[in-house]
């Protein structure tokens, strides 16, 4: 199956600009896009990764992902990729550093174990995001196109109802946690042992609790 | 199965202070602990369910919950609950309202299908929530002891190492979103149909997203 990881080479996580200068947060992208990798990689599925870039990107070797460039925003980049087959594609956000193979499985399963209507497979399958966005999306109906501005997992809901497909959605913890905030940081250090959390503590970031909530505090 | 569920009957959920007074703070969380009994009645399987109050509450009759009054902070309580059987004991947060039954029962499950480890049943499975807490708890370990001060979630994988018991962690988004802040309420108007979602839409809230990022409006 194609998997398609939209990644801004260019100017990504703009709203970790409080903490991480431009060089930094590029930096910090590469790793979180190494992490997703990563979790493909790891799935127990045959996969085609193809990372959907605004920029050049080198991937490392050990990827087995090639590198698309395409400059347009994020949704007629994502709609070109979608309408290029009619095969089904799953797009992953390349900012979910929490992500690990069994929730990657989770999302392309075709049936999932306890699923509440185990018959025929969902037309499209959507895992939100935190904030009302979606952070994957599996479109097995050809005719589904999305569009990440706003409230994307309501909108989606409609968009594959609209095309007469039916919608499944995943419940996961590390699908839905994008790193968008500095705060998010925090749980990236707590949750996970990958690359990102490994660039923050490189950076010296760490948890912190002064006030009672969780966040970062750079050492 | 017995599953404990704390409710604090006197002043929950302050941090919606901003957008709820103290009355409807009440009202509010009554409906999100009515979603939480809901999800785990509609869970297949045999649950004894206890409501642990910090003052007398009355449950809706068709919740087969009990109630029992103790007014200690919720560690103590909690920990008075788990040490009042060498038996298997859960603990859900009250405050779940985007809950389910299939959730729940990837809580208590003894070996969850796709487990990375499939053998022994985990001594302690934890859920976490965003933040850095614990939502939810199973205990099989008679051993184990909770502490909910600061990033529980940390200290309750050490308190499992430390009493011998192994540790699986859940991953759901409908168990780690405990509405804490008022952003956490658009997470429940988008992705919840029950009491707490539509006690929400009867006080006039609805979703936002006037700046670009999802948020609730009061009507």
């Amino acid at each position: 199956m194609r998997v398609v990881v939209p990644f801004d080479a260019r100017d990504p996580n703009t709203r970790l600009d409080p903490v991480l200068d431009a060089d930094e947060r590029r930096g910090f992208a590469r790793a979180m896009l190494a992490d997703v990798l990563a979790a493909l990689r790891g799935a127990d599925r045959d996969l085609d990764v193809r990372v959907l870039a605004t920029a050049p990107v080198g991937v490392e070797s050990d990827t087995d992902a090639d590198v698309t460039v395409d400059d347009r925003p994020l949704t007629p980049a994502v709609n070109a990729a979608l309408a290029a087959t009619e095969e089904p594609v799953a797009v992953v956000m390349a900012d979910l550093p929490l992500v690990t193979p069994k929730a990657v499985e989770g999302l392309l399963d075709p049936e999932p174990h306890g699923a509440d209507d185990p018959g025929e497979a969902a037309g499209v399958v959507l895992a939100p995001g935190l904030g009302g966005g979606t952070n994957a999306v599996l479109a097995r109906h050809p005719g589904f196109r999305v569009d990440y501005h706003g409230v994307s997992y309501r909108d989606h809901r409609e968009a594959a109802a609209e095309v007469g497909a039916t919608v499944r959605t995943v419940d996961s913890f590390r699908l839905a946690l994008d790193v968008d905030d500095p705060a998010d940081l925090a749980e990236v250090l707590l949750h996970s042992e990958g690359k990102a959390a490994a660039w923050l503590r490189e950076a010296g970031f760490a948890i912190s609790t002064g006030d009672g909530r969780m966040r970062v505090e750079r050492g």
